[in-house]
């Protein structure tokens, strides 16, 4: 079994790592791909090493297949193909009580806060997993947890079917998220500075605004009759954002907050109150988000071949970090963990 | 026939007024009292002269009694107890085609934008008007529309019966909201500076709290015993307030936004990610809010009399503004207008 061991200092060491047996609950994963992702890079920066604790195997946008079930694991059998919802939560807070789990107040993120994905070999609890159609192959199923994150955001939204929606940011979560609004029947716009964003955006059906360049209210209200926007989603975590996001929502607008604001920016709140507008904040995602997630793609609802930038092997995994760092193209860099055979 | 004309400058003329005849659709009200709010004593101190252009009659909280039919008005006689919606809607543009005319994006406030209800006699559209019972009072029937904001705020909030409110500001809409959460079942707590308006929540079996003195986030955590605010009422228009908005609400809790920032505030935009916030804009009312208010007034669930702080003839108008002033322990001046007999 091999494993890549993050080490700090954006440096990987890859080698033989430590099989673990499943515990009751839990199951023996043999692992297919996993997907970096932008708190990947975070923590390859170095900046989150008190909260990873680094030797760390990390990584939790993974496929795999069950090699091994820990005793009283119903519902799931060996050879199974699976993906994992990485949320470890503790079950007794208010926030699980309330039924939100996902954001539990104690929860542990697995591959951040405990060993993750990064290796052929992951033991994980059976009630974080999520079975994979037969049609949807090992490759896509490493993307299934940042589309569930998109899931989470236009549900979070209530973005329904002829509504428009913007979409602040043309990131890996922008135009996944922008994918999903496609996939309900909404119609969408992704502004985005960055030319190779706009490009895949275009390409894959969405129109785009350049905000460094042309004037994003004047454009939305064209697009929309005056109206402004139905939804809008702030994923790109920069202040201009923060203040288009205000002005292109229509009356009774929704915006949905999707980006971390390490500092807390100015908002317009008279525009909260004079429009009546909304904003929710989502965070991860739920089971059910999982679930739309697999179903969108075994349906063929979105096309997820376009976001996978790159395939390594685990042996490479130097490679698919520096290759991703600070390139706008990048959308995702797969790894191959090797634990299943014709993954 | 009266009328007290806000001429500028903290300063009122009470003379003779003209009668307005009621075009079709319209009634001519005769008045009994109205309410001095917030905004009154904005236009009072000049700021909204721009957008008032005095000579002009003011105020918008008023009870009356139909002295007048115009043409085609159905449903309403002459002699009918009334108050008035203040709002004249489009009905054109996106947000009216939406429903919700409330917030027009053309929406004349009537007693800002057109002559308002200082005289003792006042025509406007009947489809303002709201029946009162006969067991509501002229005076208590002038505090239906603030009591109508309170109602918007709380169904924008979606506080149910139950749940755990904070409202961050005592002034009248503050305590008015804490009354219609408290009538629905919620249990509330008001965070306010003023000694004398935590002294009138306190008498009216609302809980207190001084920011000044106490942690807040500590207060609402053993409240809620560690869960936080399921709702946060913004109602102070103070920056430090945003600050606490934010840091009580509890997981997926609800800040809904009823003050006016007129600068933009800093927001802890992280928290909304983090806990998954959501947070709403409340401006004025729809017509289910006097419905609900006149409903709740009817039945006995909510006793308007501690909020009446003084009763002035038309004719001192200037006392009614000037006692108001800066007085934190007024809650509603009421102005005698002279339309209704035995008011």
């Amino acid at each position: 079994m091999t494993a890549a061991q993050y080490v700090g200092n954006k440096s990987f060491e890859v080698g033989p790592g430590r099989s673990v047996a499943p515990d009751a609950g839990e199951v023996r994963l043999d692992v297919g791909y996993v997907g970096i992702c932008g708190t990947d890079m975070h923590i390859y920066h170095g900046v989150m090493d008190q909260r990873v604790g680094p030797p760390q195997v990390i990584g939790h946008e993974m496929s795999g297949v069950i090699a091994e079930l820990g005793d009283g694991v119903e519902g799931f059998s060996v050879g199974d193909r699976v993906v994992v919802r990485p949320l470890d939560y503790c079950g007794d807070c208010p926030a699980c009580e309330a039924g939100h789990s996902h954001i539990c107040h104690n929860l542990k993120f697995m591959g951040i806060d405990s060993p993750g994905a990064l290796q052929s070999s992951w033991t994980v609890k059976a009630r974080t997993l999520h079975k994979l159609p037969d049609n949807v192959t090992m490759e896509q199923g490493a993307l299934i947890e940042p589309l569930s994150v998109a899931c989470h955001d236009v549900t979070r939204s209530r973005l329904a079917a002829g509504e428009k929606a913007v979409v602040l940011g043309g990131g890996p979560i922008g135009q996944l998220i922008a994918q999903v609004a496609k996939g309900i029947g909404a119609e969408v716009l992704i502004s985005e500075v960055a030319d190779v964003r706009r490009e895949f955006a275009e390409k894959s059906g969405v129109r785009t605004i350049n905000p460094a360049e042309q004037d994003v209210k004047a454009v939305v209200d064209e697009w929309t009759g005056g109206k402004g926007a139905d939804v809008v989603f702030e994923v790109t975590g920069v202040v201009p954002a923060v203040e288009t996001m205000t002005d292109i929502a229509s009356v009774r607008g929704r915006i949905c907050m999707v980006a971390i604001h390490s500092a807390a920016p100015p908002v317009n709140l008279f525009q909260f109150f004079w429009k009546e507008l909304e904003m929710v904040g989502a965070r991860v995602y739920e089971a059910a988000d999982f679930e739309q997630a697999i179903r969108m793609v075994a349906d063929g609802d979105i096309d997820l071949a376009p976001f996978i930038t790159s395939v390594n092997s685990i042996q490479d995994i130097a490679t698919a970090f520096s290759s991703m760092d600070g390139n706008p193209a990048g959308m995702k860099a797969l790894i191959e963990c090797g634990g299943v055979q014709n993954a």
